[in-house]
């Protein structure tokens, strides 16, 4: 007990602590009311605005109606439903792979994927921005978790050097979450292939935005046959909820059999199922949306680069304005909100220290007046704190 | 890539392989259509029959029109709603705690929760039949994990003993998943008292089936003030999706400020939440049920273990027949589908070797004529086999 009271002192000391969230009562959309109040959300990751799209809601209607609100049970009992094995063929077919598995979040995926593959005769090579559920499943195996520099080939080739003889992953993000980059995937295919390690690829970010058809980052560098595993989620693009992996039917039996986090829990309700689905066949077949919302992130990265932001090289949707200092990060992102703009501050742990930053995600469904409103609020507040220059 | 192929040929010879499961296309009840085929259903967590409750289906079609299908971002950004805010509300209430925190599993509750909690300075005691999440929890945060025999309070002592000067936490499933059978909490909070451990329980079996109004095993035993963190889920008898943890507040800020797999990820769709939030209401308004629930099992266990079944000692609608032989439970299990039963043959690495099992749960909603037709195909089948006398 003393240890728990000693380490939310330290956090709140840091100005890290985390009193409450803000509540939204509407659905996720490009303008929620959020406690109460009409805002503009700009740190969603429901970049199509799928979320609330009626044809999705529709599906998860009728699956609600058909088949009830829960599961009742891990897929291995009594929790596999049609839909969940329709929804595994259409992730498949979606991302040019033999087979998927439906895990109930992207965390579980990677942590069930991870641990079960690997063992301590393992040296996972992970880039250092990877998501957190990934450092858990290296964890959880044991196995050693050897970090490289972020996209740094250079220092992934000296490390996986450094520890030959070892059965090798190489593992990483195809977007990074909190700095809206894509990692050199054609680079560590052919790193992988030199040296015999199998690769994946977390693409959380990259699936509906980037790729063919979005069919995410591992299409965008045309080096579908070359990664081992991909991994992805149903929460953010796709607007549900849920992780997956896909690859070969041997890596996905495999799973299947071994994969802790997947073999002992209830899984996801036939509604969520019926959502995805629903959301990845609009997803292959209106591709205008998805060109729009790259094309709109690039010119507001550009107009805030020329304000003099400091922005991340990005070519998605996340566009991350690093503002160094935590506290100024958090008074920022207050100030927004009060002109009713919502844009989350990012702090430690979750990114490196003196690299908070405002952490903005466009959404298919912004206006031009939403855009440039916040474009105006943004400048006004980091002049009035020094973070830009005026 | 050999070794996964070695893995699954190890399991392919020891009969533990699991080449696909059972798909059902309709909703969880107490009789489901199974690959085609109307089928009673004994192995679902839906005790009570709420999965496919008209007022459960209503809260989440409502919550869908309203919010859409999916939450968009995680709890510390965008992915906290004023329905996630009432149901920790209502979990706290409902479990007699100052408050509660909501995961997307069991799974990652219990892995948040324990990581996030101890270090390499801790020792958990761990009752051997525990959750697997829970040892997952233990292995993720480098503490010693100290499996103490099942239920067995002087093991536990003499373990605890040996390990004086660690930090201690003491954590047991409520209701054995498995086994069906209850944690002796009134021994363990005294011995917890005694050497100044803190308490866990996972409740994800009792919640909605033992104690006051459903309100679990805590109750069940009277010692809601001295258990320190209530787990449990909302996917079992209350028939939605995710995981939760219950207890005093600053347990509750602790967890939300450092528990991993709370902060990772998506937060579960305001359908779901919903869902649970009436679920919680009906269990607390209806008795009736439980009551039933509890009555018809404990009917069901005498008749099977005076037809000569070894069977679990349970007060809970969970039924564990011991068959021991994994290739008999399997063949039982698969003789009993082909008279429209599903009762899963449970076997390793879920439960100990020799100690496979038919895990029959019974749900409210069963019927006298369904059990009466169960009850003599599996005297029929456990005779051909050997397995009872006859």
């Amino acid at each position: 007990m003393t240890n728990i009271h000693q380490m939310m002192s330290a956090l709140k000391e840091k100005g890290l602590y985390r009193e409450d969230f803000k509540h939204l009562s509407s659905e996720q959309a490009h303008k929620v009311e959020m406690e109460g109040k009409e805002t503009i959300l700009l740190g969603s990751n429901n970049y199509l605005g799928l979320c609330s799209d009626i044809r999705l809601k529709e599906a998860a209607i009728d699956a609600t109606v058909k088949y009830g609100v829960g599961s009742g049970g891990s897929r291995l009992t009594t929790g596999s439903y049609d839909l969940h094995r329709a929804l595994e063929r259409k992730i498949a077919d979606f991302k040019g792979t033999q087979a998927s598995l439906i895990f109930n979040t992207g965390y579980m995926a990677n942590v069930g994927v991870i641990s079960s593959l690997c063992d301590r005769k393992w040296a996972i090579f992970s880039d250092k921005n990877n998501h957190a559920s990934i450092v858990d499943g290296c964890l959880l195996n044991g196995s050693r978790l050897v970090r490289y520099k972020h996209c740094d080939m250079g220092d992934l080739e000296r490390k996986i050097i450094e520890h030959r003889g070892s059965s090798n992953l190489i593992v990483t993000d195809g977007v990074f979450s909190m700095d809206g980059d894509v990692a050199p995937l054609d680079c560590i295919v052919k790193l992988a292939k030199k040296y015999g390690a199998i690769t994946m690829v977390d693409d959380a970010h990259g699936v509906g935005v980037l790729g063919e058809k979005g069919s995410g980052t591992v299409s965008h560098f045309r080096v579908d046959d070359e990664i081992d595993i991909q991994m992805g989620t149903l929460s953010k693009a796709i607007g549900s909820i849920g992780g997956y992996v896909a690859g070969k039917q041997c890596f996905i039996d495999y799973f299947r059999n071994f994969a802790r986090s997947f073999i002992y829990s209830t899984s996801l309700p036939p509604a969520s199922i019926a959502a995805s689905l629903k959301a990845i066949e609009i997803i292959e077949n209106e591709d205008s949306k998805r060109v729009h919302l790259l094309k709109m992130a690039n010119g507001f990265k550009n107009k805030l680069t020329d304000a003099g932001f400091i922005v991340s090289d990005t070519i998605t949707p996340i566009i991350p304005v690093i503002i160094g200092d935590a506290q100024k990060a958090v008074e920022i992102s207050k100030s927004l909100l009060q002109e009713g703009i919502f844009i989350p501050a990012i702090r430690p742990p979750t990114v490196s220290n003196g690299t908070s930053r405002l952490r903005l995600s466009l959404m298919a469904t912004h206006t031009d007046y939403e855009l440039e409103y916040v474009f105006d609020k943004l400048v006004f507040h980091a002049k009035r704190l020094g973070v830009i220059e005026g």
